[in-house]
């Protein structure tokens, strides 16, 4: 099934909304807010199912044409947000490009951090920051969001606490990270609120496209209107959502509405391009000798778009205006 | 005022407790748990505040007697918790034993991580944990609760988004950290979920110890029933709670919730001892040549407790019992 939800509070209002993204209807009566779905999910999801089926067959009462306009984040603030960097070319090149190299067990176990899990943005807020010369950039990812998932969970169990999947745009300030991550603490003010996707759609609704851990599709990123990658995601990765959440789980059990990002897309063909400017820039450092693409600017949009195997939008675009604070 | 939760679904439900700590009664209908307060303080505090004149009075109607055991965590999760190292003996016994350095900037900007935010165990719940072989160790530290945080607020202006202080035991694995480290993504496995004291004091309720941006009083720490610490927590810091705060601030808002910790207290003068295991061995590795205060073992017990200047409890005391999962 569809969910987003619409604007509304500091968790936004739970909607069930149809295959096709056509027509829409309040969940209220079963969970106000999508938390409070994955808080409750044994009891909330098979009534959120049926409804479902009954706005898909047009039988659902109170189902009203859906504005996409009106939707923020489907998880506004979430209690964890954990993100990966699962596709080894991304980490490759960007390190390779600053001179430095990806840790000696990279391939070992997943390189991961814990970022800012609020403040999320919906898909068409401006992304509102402090200052051009912090090097922002956008990464076009695809987020799990799990149930309550226990502490010793394996990779393969782990498959099975995901209850939804997301577009995110996981917003970077490139010019604060390197300078960050030399203090080994991880990323804090390199990396700020970040945007999701309009439609969390669940695993079975992917149906082909979700196997073996991890979603297929195409991913394709514009900056300021020219396309910058079209990426596969199902390949080119060293671990899938289940390693991400087992490693961490290995000490922590999670509550529910975590979420998990594999990492900016990437593929080891050069020639589909990028899913973040920092990457194309290190591409550009090391075959040219020196980055050419500047970073985002207020004023310049990115979007980003992830389609199935016939073209068509699976979780809804991101498209955002990078602007200075209001 | 003091506030506190009961143990209740995911939550709790929130209390205002009596200053002696003897009574308490429900602020259900002010805001059912705490996090729905500080979500709603500008309405909610006043109310509570009146709440907790009466019930100091003997005027609450409905008043009854507190029993701490019935307490889980203040917030049992949260948005964000981020952490700070302002003590530098702390960092640099730690560093020099593994001979390792500070930043070089430490000085010149806090140095902190984004931690687990969820999970919060309450004062005197079993710290269960999958091996003793992980170097389990507590921390001490007294964390603030933030309200609402605007992007770009400066040090001075952040103290004012103070809402409540707590006692924090920061549970650390010695042996996964260093490795975690290395790759420079910050702590991930090597921090499991943290617990909280059971009461939440507001920082007009702390007097003269709330000062300057730092919580004075002494923190007291035992291990196995032996005393560890007993650290003077207002002094010997490189930054305070404002200067945490303002620094994650300049490129992100805070969810109302926020907990921001100072770090493993720790003072210049050895002989006051410490507020962690790893301290320990720390000084006894560059003092003596090697560690020989053992981690904490199944079964060992942890307390800690913050007094102020006539030995009065402040926020309650922490006491935990490490014990294998269940």
């Amino acid at each position: 099934m569809k969910l987003a939800s619409q604007r509304a509070g500091r968790d936004g209002a739970l909607l069930v909304v149809s295959r096709d993204l056509a027509t829409a209807v309040s969940a209220a009566a079963i969970a106000p807010t999508l938390q409070s779905a994955l808080d409750d999910w044994e009891r909330a999801s098979p009534r959120l199912q049926a409804l479902y089926d009954d706005l898909n067959a047009g039988r659902a009462a109170r189902a009203f044409a859906l504005d996409l306009g009106t939707l923020a984040a489907p998880l506004p603030r979430a209690y964890q947000y954990l993100d990966g960097a699962a596709y080894p070319s991304h980490i490759q090149r960007n390190r390779q490009a600053r001179g430095e190299s990806v840790p000696d067990d990279f391939f070992q176990k997943p390189l991961m951090y814990q970022g800012i899990s609020h403040g999320f943005m919906g898909w068409n807020d401006d992304v509102r920051l402090p200052s051009e010369d912090d090097g922002i950039d956008f990464e076009a990812e695809i987020a799990a969001i799990t149930g309550d998932v226990p502490l010793g969970v394996d990779a393969k169990g782990a498959c099975g606490y995901i209850r939804l999947f997301v577009l995110l745009n996981d917003v970077s300030l490139r010019a604060i990270i390197p300078g960050e991550l030399k203090r080994t603490f991880g990323f804090l003010v390199g990396k700020p609120a970040s945007s999701l996707g309009p439609i969390a759609v669940t695993p079975d609704e992917l149906g082909e496209l979700w196997k073996d851990g991890l979603v297929s599709g195409t991913m394709k990123c514009w900056v300021r209107g020219e396309e910058l990658g079209s990426i596969e995601t199902g390949t080119d990765v060293a671990f899938h959502y289940g390693d991400l959440i087992a490693h961490v789980a290995q000490t922590r059990a999670f509550e529910a509405g975590t979420l998990v990002g594999l990492g900016t897309v990437s593929n080891e063909d050069e020639s589909v391009g990028v899913g973040c400017l920092g990457e194309r820039r290190a591409l550009e450092t090391i075959r040219q000798g020196a980055a050419r693409t500047p970073f985002l600017k207020f004023g310049d949009t990115v979007r980003i778009e992830h389609f199935d195997r016939s073209g068509n939008s699976v979780f809804g675009a991101i498209e955002q205006r990078i602007a200075p604070l209001a």
